[in-house]
């Protein structure tokens, strides 16, 4: 079976993926990375010991590097506060678990993984890529060792979302993610170019609330307080768009997105600092590391999606 | 047949452009439309009578716009005169027809063409869309007769060539070109995503050499000064890029590119002025009334550029 490790800021839609991710059978939820974005370190490692626990199988969860490869320290953005919650689960109460994280360091995790698991694993970082840029630099050899990395982050062929030209994940440490991007790593970007289109609405969480369960009122109240959110920062969408658990239904099954194979870099310099865009130098090779994913198919995954969650829900 | 308009800054690949036109059989180029851009309106508009008479088919020429719709004036930059020569055509030197432009203007050539041919007509600019935007103000309802554009210009998955986020055609006029990207015309764009796949070198330019003909000495010696100056700005390339003559291409036969359907904009505004880009407002719009060209059969191309422009060269 394929084993799945999921580097989050477990935020809002951190919190789907890793509903996504336990409601599926294809995939072994191994162990989850710890990072900074939608909320600090501490508290997203909090949040995915409980969120696990909830959802009735306590994966280990290893705390990751604490801010990004260019700073000193990291501070909560206050548009992440007013997205996700100051807890950043939507401000929706669930009990601390029992179990402390791992000793293991996030990195050095991924790297023990990657040479237990090899091609039979796929990491799917869904904030900045801060852990995985730290573990090509100490064991670069996994890059040819790993399944995939399938990462939520990017923007190729639509804007930014936190400037024209820059999306959160990828913002957070532009230098990391440039340097997984030109590592040579097989690697399929999910941006915003997919999640965007990707969209869920009170009319799917009533379903969760419907349940009566404590994961689906959850869940549910999790999920109402992002969408609340974006009706103030999105008007236009209509609903909340699914950035990571799109990435995790991915991993899953790569059908549900059609990808341009292409080599990506991301500007680090300049004005456009934090841009993902295909790397010229490498325009011509006929070697390409990169899949960027440009379309998805749009009422299968929301299917899946719902499917899944709504199942796991139901039982716990 | 197909009619075709070409509307033309002409330079070097410009008038590699109107030799792929009339080297192709399916379509009948009734006009070319000039604008500013590598070469002031005026030397642009010289060229093309003289090309078109070298070649054999004096085809009638339409003086456009000689600035952008936001300025006052234009002035040839300093890196187009490098990368075309003094007077557009890589200091070649060929005879000055003897016809003078139509007068005509080329946005009322434009209308009247929408309105004589329909959606048999194809309009292939290589420039900036200053004529074009002028034409759909002044005439909103073409957007709905024409059968395509196939514009050159932008870059949507690689970096600019005027700046990290900004092609050359659209820089020059990114408010006219936003204005045709929103205006629901149906387009293609061949931006550099592809054009800077589709490479051309001395061993190319030798076999019009050797045809010992006006047109195929001309063509030589007239695209080698544009190799040459690629060798400066673009070293890695290996060549020079085929940027008009992929329009027309196209124009030709679609099935050279693969293409995304997406609704594009230009970034009028901020740091990234001149950017193409996905419209995020139009992201979920089942109607897509653009597609922009993300990969090229380059061998295939290149046997047709040649194949068709060496047999017109030899003949005149």
């Amino acid at each position: 079976m394929k084993k799945m490790i999921l580097d989050l800021d477990t935020g809002v839609d951190d919190a789907l993926a890793i509903s996504y991710a336990l409601g599926s059978p294809e995939v072994e939820l191994i162990g989850i990375t710890g990072t900074y974005g939608n909320v600090l370190v501490e508290q997203g490692v909090r949040n995915a010991l409980a969120i696990t626990d909830l959802l009735g199988t306590p994966v280990p969860v290893y705390k990751g590097l604490s801010h990004s490869s260019t700073t000193d320290s990291f501070k909560v953005l206050e548009i992440s506060e007013f997205i996700h919650g100051k807890n950043g689960i939507g401000d929706a109460e669930i009990p601390d678990s029992s179990r402390s994280v791992e000793t293991q360091s996030a990195v050095d995790f991924i790297i023990d993984a990657v040479k237990t698991y090899g091609k039979d694993l796929v990491y799917v970082p869904t904030g900045p890529l801060t852990n995985l840029a730290a573990a090509l630099k100490k064991a670069p050899e996994i890059k040819d060792e790993i399944g995939q990395v399938v990462l939520m982050g990017g923007a190729l062929t639509v804007q930014g979302n936190v400037s024209a030209w820059s999306e959160a994940n990828i913002s957070q440490d532009p230098d990391a993610a440039d340097y997984v991007f030109r590592s040579g790593i097989p690697a399929t970007m999910i941006g915003l170019d997919v999640t965007l289109q990707t969209l869920l609405t009170y009319k799917h969480t009533q379903t969760w609330r419907d349940l009566n369960t404590p994961a689906g009122t959850f869940l549910a109240d999790m999920t109402d307080y992002y969408i609340k959110a974006y009706e103030t920062t999105s008007p236009h969408l209509g609903g909340c768009g699914l950035h990571d658990p799109l990435a995790v239904g991915v991993a899953v099954d790569p059908t549900l997105v059609t990808t341009l194979d292409i080599n990506m870099q991301v500007d680090t310099e300049g004005a456009t600092r934090g841009r993902t865009i295909g790397d010229n130098t490498r325009l011509n090779d006929p070697v390409k590391t990169m899949k960027v994913a440009v379309g998805v198919d749009v009422d299968r995954f929301l299917d899946e999606f719902m499917g899944r969650i709504t199942r796991l829900a139901k039982e716990v």
